[in-house]
């Protein structure tokens, strides 16, 4: 039965694998949002009027009603708030550090993590112990690290071509780096920014203690990758230097905040639903330009791009703009729990939260065979450039939909740049290019439009096979 | 026997396409450039010590004695200069433009257009003439034209995915409108510059008079891309406004210049040669870090790859740097020539002049034949995300080299913000991505290596065919 259901979806894939229809749409889909596209003046003000948009600020909250308040202009069906509780923490203004070694000063660029506890008023001064990794604290053992400041200066895999594989490769080094020293009697953590690029600005990112009492908390920050250099250097002449930070962050109770919903109800299968979205919250340090406006004006802009074509998809398209990816992920499990308490059938959800780059394609989290569907279509869009369709993960907020059936996807934009800018003081608007962001918009209306066209189901007419 | 070959070479494809110890050499190559290569810090020198290096000048010298050293600390079999005389033009100090519309002066960011003359000492103002393209000067004629400034605000297509093909389509306005334009007694041409962005930098490029007589000759400049939409603005409210520029540039008698040549002379096939260039000349304005300093330093790169990665080379593999690709052309035409009267055979040539960008692929100039060989070494460059191999143009400064029986290839990066830059005041070093540059770099080694490995051939064995 498994073979003929596959023969049967390999005929399916060649014979409906695409029209002159659709190279057309495609066509008209790219054109508009290259020459009338409205993902970059809507950027423009969520980046450089309202700014950082960290959850449980009131530039948050400026961003919800702004994106409300433009999807409202779309002539969609519906647009609405869903409510959802968010963290609230908040950097303070004091942030600074500076390393004393054989009698000099050195000025040191530092940045609490997200969720980081504050130093004491007067700040912490320790001692430094440098490790590669967390895991090596244990080796090292409490008579190594007693007292002192670890500081992780985990190598950046450079040699990997996927810089989002490198950063895999360290990011727990970030989350988990204060939890682990403390076990140890570490005073506080300072971590190498998590960077492809040698520069001045820390990057910062979400760290967590884990159930440790609040008591027991160490701050962590991290620093720039030039810092690290010189911090290391630093130690390889003077072992006892004095290592010293100031941070003045704090974590209050959780606040109200929103996921922000648009729809275009489908006209044959109102029940389906296909879900485009990006997250609305950012860091602090920048204006969240690429991480990640650029997700969501895009999934704003999927929706217009449908209408400015005359596409009336059949299933109920909707752009979710998620609040607290970056240090929670609250929207994205409100949005599931709902979906799934109202038995809402999502058939296709399809992030982009990996910056407004050249669009290279797609990452899917679905079944081999609804894979091969699905790269079925890769010819279409070979004339702009896109050529990356693998199996992969998909985007944090939408993971919570994960079902058997439900076909996750990510974006998958050039990703050379990305660590430059991610979380930190330089992830503005003047580093997202126009056609780029465009570009990215584009890509994905056209696998909304086909996904919508085509649905995710790999056997078609059920029903005769079962006759 | 045209098939009879055909069919022998199909069967070349598909035993001989690539090996495990190709996928492990391209590792090899592409880990060496990512974590050790040489292109960034050649081209910080380039761009932030040298700077621009327009023909003729100063700094083209220095760039010349620079990279003539570097090359010479590679451990190359030869190094050395090959003279040619080059155009020099000069900018000059003076230039300014403004209009005047309804009692406003309105400033206007220019730049003489490379090959210009000057304006007057006082400068040249006149009523504006506003075509699309210098196309439209016959049907408006001389009654409409004469004395008046001609303004050719040529549209940017940017439905077109790649900018080159979107430049292609008005790069003559630029280097064609003043010589039409002098034709209807115009006395001055300003070009919208030829870039895809809104913003106030003047892009300049190349221009031609033609044999116009220089007493004849009128002064041509590009002014910014937002200086167009409001000039072209105030032209619908005051059609007879008043535009004003001053120039000061000036042509002096070609000088004395070098092209730059360094060689790994080939272990089998010596009398072989394989070419890998870019040009080191560059406009004035910026500091010409992708036009084409990217080109130079991965280039010069390659060799060095190849040396680092423990390659020895069958054939010679070559890199050239050639002078004045932007304003004359003078160093590919003597390197053409010189290498035909020689008999020197060059069975491949590789030029990387569209900027440092993550690459994509490579356009390839030769027989099908060849195409599809080459075609065969794509699956080795997957894991590079190198998708693109299309039959099409290569490079300038390789095209006089075109023969029956040569291999011409251009390195193809993304296209989407090199026209932000191009020939612009920021095209500049901190605009170039270290990694993506080093991608590049790697990615054309890969090639070279491959094509020594295989050859340009598409019929092996001859010999024993014929038999």
């Amino acid at each position: 039965m498994k073979i003929k259901l596959l023969t049967l979806f390999s005929s399916i894939v060649l014979t409906s694998g695409f029209s002159q229809t659709d190279k057309d749409v495609l066509k008209t889909i790219y054109t508009t949002s290259l020459t009338n596209g409205h993902s970059y003046q809507w950027l423009d003000y969520l980046s450089n009027t309202i700014g950082g948009r960290l959850s449980g600020s009131t530039n948050a909250e400026l961003a919800v009603q702004y994106t409300k308040s433009e999807l409202e202009k779309l002539g969609l069906d519906k647009v609405w708030l869903q409510p959802v509780m968010v963290p609230k923490w908040v950097r303070g203004q004091k942030e600074m550090g500076y390393f004393e070694a054989l009698g000099n000063i050195n000025k040191v660029n530092i940045c609490a993590l997200g969720g980081s506890v504050a130093t004491p008023e007067k700040g912490t001064k320790a001692k430094v112990i440098e490790v590669s990794s967390y895991k090596d604290l244990e080796s090292l053992g409490e008579e190594n690290i007693k007292g002192k400041i670890v500081f992780i200066n985990t190598k950046w895999e450079q040699e990997l071509v996927s810089t989002f594989q490198a950063y895999g490769g360290c990011s727990s080094e970030r989350y988990r780096g204060a939890a682990e020293a403390v076990k140890y009697g570490a005073v506080g953590t300072i971590v190498r920014s998590l960077s492809s690029r040698q520069d001045d600005l820390p990057h910062t990112g979400s760290m967590s203690y884990g159930d440790l009492p609040i008591a027991q908390r160490i701050p962590s920050a991290a620093i720039s990758t030039n810092d690290a250099v010189k911090l290391s250097e630093a130690l390889k002449r003077d072992k006892d230097l004095m290592f010293h930070f100031e941070m003045s962050c704090q974590q209050f109770d959780d606040v109200q905040s929103y996921n922000v919903i648009g729809e275009i109800t489908g006209s044959e299968f109102p029940n389906e639903y296909i879900l485009v979205g990006g997250h609305l919250d950012s860091w602090d340090l920048g204006d969240g330009a690429h991480d990640d406006g650029a997700g969501v004006v895009q999934s704003m802009d999927v929706l217009r791009l449908l209408k400015e074509s005359g596409i009336e998809p059949k299933r109920s398209i909707r752009v979710v703009l998620f609040m607290n990816e970056e240090n929670g992920l609250r929207g994205g499990r409100k949005y599931a729990e709902e979906a799934k308490s109202k038995g809402e059938k999502h058939v296709f959800a399809l992030e982009s939260d990996a910056g407004g780059f050249t669009p290279r394609g797609f990452s899917f989290d679905c079944s081999d065979l609804m894979f091969s569907k699905v790269e079925s279509w890769k010819p279409l869009f070979k004339p702009y450039l896109i050529h990356y369709f693998e199996k992969g993960g998909s985007g944090a907020d939408i993971g919570p939909l994960k079902n058997n059936d439900i076909v996750l996807a990510g974006l998958r934009p050039d990703s050379q740049r990305y660590f430059d800018h991610h979380h930190a003081a330089n992830d503005t608007f003047e580093h997202v290019n126009k056609r780029e962001l465009e570009l990215g918009a584009a890509t994905m209306t056209a696998l909304v439009y086909l996904m919508d066209k085509y649905g995710t189901s790999t056997i078609t007419n059920v029903e005769e096979i079962r006759d």
